[in-house]
């Protein structure tokens, strides 16, 4: 029962005026009417580099190939996402069904917001469905808390009650109601929709190129994030139409997909394995611990705080597998 | 007496379980002990480009010329950064003073560390430094709160204990100590420096280009931001030598800059003219509470919150102002 240790310390976090779990000491006096929450930094900071360098194999989990994207760029870039089919799980089988179907070959990266999302797909009004793909899906924007095993990150969120990571991925919830939902952190990846919310297959996506636009989340169903590769979507150039869209009465080319693939269905020898660090190993707590109180010698005055999109949850390749 | 207010308005929010000062309704039940805090979305939410269109001319303030730094790319490209003299007066001074002797001509972006920053500048350690150029700047890295007028945000922050805006800029602060200090949302501008505090005169200076790396807040002193053509630099490939240094050995070429020129040093006809939106209007007001509960018929569940650096404060072109 993670949450309920989750629930009892926070309730302590609001009594004892809001402080940073890391740190026991140096609590802000509850009395001060001034004080809203005062991060309070650890002694002899951590550098989360040597945390993931010192880790066990068994501070690690797999990414399932079933739950690996693999975006190939005609121009040789590859970009690697993750599904979270624990989160939307009628998006994330569209998406492995848009994937089996090839509904992503000569496919285009055709929107690029500055500081915002990169958008890719092919236009789900102008081409019949794939075999599999449920038109309606529904909003799968949140999910019920239970079955989740979150560690709390113990900061406070400018967006939801409480935020932490499940299974390696950022997560907010809202204990009273009941409710969690994937955030909208840098690389999120997500599905485009219309306007009515059950628009938005999967055959059209965007990743976050920017600072956490998290007012889209419990907007829009988000299906995973990028492992790999997100310069190949951020370090382009920006679209100057509306949204950052293309504008190709100025010239400015939609980049080209050359296909889209599951590692499961890519052959053994081409497949990339990779690895996250579990949300519910020791090693992932000192990480979070770093990130919050940076060590090393270039920090003097480490933050005693960290927000949820700025833990860079940790990812590897797996040894020996192909670039 | 503007921070006063801002304080007894955030000791109301801890007694109430810090809900959203926008939101007076659908305050959490403060029994609770699950809640940390709730956002409350406002009834009717606002769109925030409706807030910039219908704004008063005195809602905003000009760029001073002297505050304005355009740095002109060989290739074409313009960045212009707003000064922020009033947190890091020497530091700003030095960058005046480099300016005015032309230190970056010839000088390159040398390094684009994707999610992160961009780099550019001449090496302080190979030439002589320019007349007026402070060589050994006081760490200017947070300021007295006292001569500030904030704004709070009115959300809780996971790095400082409270955060609003001044003068247009994102600032967090720290009521009990009273040091006040810019933040590094995306689009801030810092001085590169070596380990000790008191390197880095501003013949280096960096952009952010990702996620807000908030950790730096108070370790590096903060100058400005852009407030246009922050593509030039966000857009860039990614150095893949160590923290995105452009590694030559592999043919990845430093971005010529051409030169960097105070607006105040422009003849009048060349020279851009911006303004910010003031923090202490009523419009901006309203902007916080529509990006903090989005309007417009996209949104289906206003967030009810927003953190500091998804803000974005407005800035505009002055009419009539040169590209």
């Amino acid at each position: 029962m993670r949450q309920l240790a989750a629930f009892s310390f926070c309730a302590a976090f609001l009594l004892a005026g809001c402080a940073a779990p890391a740190a026991e000491e140096a609590r802000p006096d509850p009395s001060s009417r001034y004080t809203f929450w005062r991060p309070a930094p650890v002694e002899g900071a951590v550098e989360p580099s040597e945390v993931v360098a010192n880790s066990a194999a068994s501070d690690w989990r797999p990414v399932e190939p079933e739950n690996l994207l693999v975006m190939d760029l005609e121009d040789g870039g590859r970009v690697v996402i993750e599904l979270a089919p624990d989160f939307a799980p009628v998006h994330v089988a569209n998406v492995r069904a848009f994937a089996r179907a090839n509904w992503w070959d000569d496919a285009t990266i055709y929107r690029v917001q500055d500081n915002y999302v990169a958008q890719w797909g092919n236009n789900e009004a102008e081409a019949p469905m794939p075999p599999g793909v449920v038109e309606s899906p529904p909003a799968e924007y949140e999910r019920p808390i239970e079955g989740l095993s979150i560690r709390p990150l113990g900061f406070p969120d400018s967006y939801a009650p409480m935020v932490g990571h499940s299974g390696g991925w950022p997560v907010a919830f809202d204990p009273e109601g009941g409710e969690a939902w994937l955030t909208h952190c840098y690389g999120a990846v997500g599905v485009g929709r219309d306007l009515s919310p059950d628009t938005g297959r999967g055959g059209e996506l965007y990743a976050v190129i920017g600072h956490a636009p998290r007012h889209l989340d419990r907007n829009i169903a988000t299906i995973g994030r990028v492992i790999e590769g997100i310069a190949y979507l951020s370090a382009r150039p920006r679209g100057t139409g509306n949204l950052g869209f293309y504008d190709e009465a100025k010239s400015e080319r939609p980049i080209p997909i050359a296909r889209i693939r599951l590692a499961a269905d890519m052959p053994d020898s081409e497949r990339p394995r990779f690895e996250v660090m579990r949300s519910d190993s020791d090693a992932f707590s000192a990480f979070v611990t770093g990130r919050a109180n940076r060590g090393g010698s270039f920090f003097i005055r480490p933050a005693g705080g960290v927000d949820l999109c700025n833990v860079n949850v940790p990812v590897r390749r797996v040894a020996g597998s192909v670039a």
